[in-house]
């Protein structure tokens, strides 16, 4: 595909570069941005830039925030005693979807993966350790996509923490092996997590 | 769908604006960039917003150009007495990937659809129709997708030069009826390049 000019070409392998985004359908966005008016182009353009330039990650849970701390952690109604930990922040989205979890979240921003280099120090695991040497925590729940990653990564905290008394669970398992937590419908994911169980049955440890 | 940031918000509502973007996937394509560099989505939000701001239309057939006068126009080994009217920049750039054409285009912006409220004076008719007048052009090639809005088109541009000198030509019909000339196979349209008929055979007038 030729593109008769380089602003164009250049704007559509910046599409492109998204994920899911082929350079045919980046030029079709393209093109209907260029079908808008400049300040309508310009607020798209300053919006996505102020959003990474600005946007903060919560202090205590690494959630996406506008501020130091996030909506979640400094909302007084929330229960601090239970930490729910996931992946990222689409985990997030799609648990407070549900309605049915008032706890608490702690962002790991991935998970344990050797092959791809990802290990425990590139996550935030010791900020989590921190936390639950230093809040009275009742109830941790982790809340990772069921695979042999997010298996590893239950296991390797767990080891870390078996000396604390908090309870630790992991939400059931109503979600195929392999599938995406941020895809299950809510009642799936709602009753996985009313039906979550013991980490020490869960591993077989 | 909550999300935990305004920031976040203003940012997929943006992306949610664009044709075939959903709000699931604009938080995708969000939370995919806020894992960039700032500097890399600097330079997103700076393309977008530049290729707006400078992108320029070819004041002799209205392509996209970086200059007063696009690349096509510009070249000495284009047949400029050939003109291929097409419907906007997609269809140019479907046309060149062929590498079948060598004459120049005209892109008209659209094409007549008076229930979309756009007439002959909202497209690019007029420059058109002066063009035919001052160049010697020798064969007028409509290009334009085979419903009744790009006939209607066609049949307003030939009566108003009927009197010029030049062949009027459309391009075969190896497209279906209702089909969009942007998602033809090469082959299809290339040959119905080469098949183009006289346009009194066409609306059998």
């Amino acid at each position: 595909m030729q593109l008769p000019s380089g602003l164009l070409e250049n704007a559509v392998a910046q599409f492109a570069k998204l994920p899911g985004i082929g350079k045919k359908t980046a030029l079709r966005l393209v093109l209907h941005l260029l079908k808008q008016n400049e300040e309508e182009v310009n607020l798209f353009s300053e919006t996505i830039a102020k959003m990474r330039r600005e946007i903060k990650f919560c202090q205590r849970c690494y959630n996406i925030s506008d501020g130091d701390i996030c909506s979640i952690c400094a909302n007084s109604m929330r229960n601090k005693a239970v930490i729910c930990v996931v992946e990222n922040i689409r985990d997030v989205i799609a648990i407070e979807t549900t309605q049915q979890f008032n706890g608490t979240y702690h962002v790991l921003g991935g998970i344990i993966s050797p092959l791809d280099g990802i290990g425990p120090e590139q996550l935030t695991i010791q900020p989590l350790l921190h936390r639950l040497e230093s809040e009275p925590v009742e109830e941790l729940i982790f809340a990772l996509n069921p695979n042999i990653q997010g298996d590893t990564t239950i296991y390797y905290i767990q080891k870390k923490i078996q000396h604390l008394p908090c309870k630790i669970t992991t939400i059931a398992r109503g979600i195929a092996f392999g599938g995406e937590l941020e895809y299950a419908d809510e009642m799936t994911l709602a009753r996985s997590l009313a039906n979550r169980l013991p980490v020490q049955q869960y591993v077989k440890g």
